[in-house]
């Protein structure tokens, strides 16, 4: 038998019917994180991927981001920095606004997280429509960061946010896509 | 000079005064998680505590419990389990409820996350009064968890809450007291 790393996460990633609406079917990674060879199968990946990348610092999207982008930038020896919803962070921030299919909402990020020129990968565990990662991408790029990356687990292509992202210039790595 | 990761990861925890409110002084990690060598050495104080205690699972309590639990699980070689707020997790979940200034706030597990007997560490950022960590560690005993330690970055004595956990039984760590 082959060693397969995308294909055995992949069979850990569990379906959970009509969540979190009737009609969506949520793809849930936590029995990936809980268990340790999946986890570290999962981690590995992405950090063969970025680690002849010259990154700077990892930026990982509230709240699953923070899960995977905080071991790979450990792994990396990167600094985290953590993107976060609206009233969490403690310091100076700059935020910006995302529609939700009702109303708004915002993602937030410390004036000072990011020095000018840093390489930073911006991540996440899931890419839908791309609002949050677009609004995060904004943030960093008012802070004079250079992004190289938008990364996540998982994309949901049918909902658009993967091209959104791209159409920006910022290249898109995903896992799997659903 | 001599090395003292713990003096200069100390260093690096910036203070917010008035934050999230009037007369509340909030201590601020993101400095220390952004810097690659205090990130790496506070991880590492974790990694050094643990890997002698057969550990199996780390429990990371939402949202900067994510940053720090999942690396700590990630170089144990354990599997991560997110104690996450109400109404985030997709798959059946069990559920503690704990009180707030104002009102009460609940956090929940999925019903699969633990095996019987399997060894848990539990963790957050901070502990101030204690009732998230609480919570968690009923719905980790409800699940038939062997929870071995409850550890957190900082915590804020005044408040009492590292005081009512060690009052369960369970032991409390914590990096700095403020």
């Amino acid at each position: 038998m082959q060693y397969n790393p995308v294909e055995m996460i992949g069979q850990s990633i569990r379906s959970i019917p009509d969540w979190p609406k009737q009609g969506v079917t949520f793809r849930d990674i936590t029995p990936v994180l809980q268990n340790p060879r999946t986890f570290r199968m999962l981690i590995d990946i992405f950090v063969a991927r970025y680690m002849q990348q010259q990154l700077d610092l990892v930026a990982g999207v509230d709240a699953r981001g923070f899960i995977i982008g905080s071991v790979i930038a450990y792994e990396l020896n990167l600094g985290f920095i953590p993107i976060r919803k609206k009233g969490k962070l403690p310091f100076e921030t700059v935020g910006e606004e995302y529609h939700l299919e009702y109303g708004q909402a915002s993602v937030e990020i410390h004036v000072d997280a990011v020095k000018e020129g840093q390489r930073v990968l911006l991540i996440d565990d899931l890419i839908a429509t791309g609002g949050t990662l677009l609004a995060a991408n904004r943030l960093l790029n008012r802070l004079g960061a250079n992004v190289v990356e938008a990364a996540s687990i998982i994309d949901l292509p049918d909902l658009g946010g993967s091209t959104l992202i791209k159409e920006t210039g910022l290249p898109v790595f995903s896992l799997y896509s659903f």
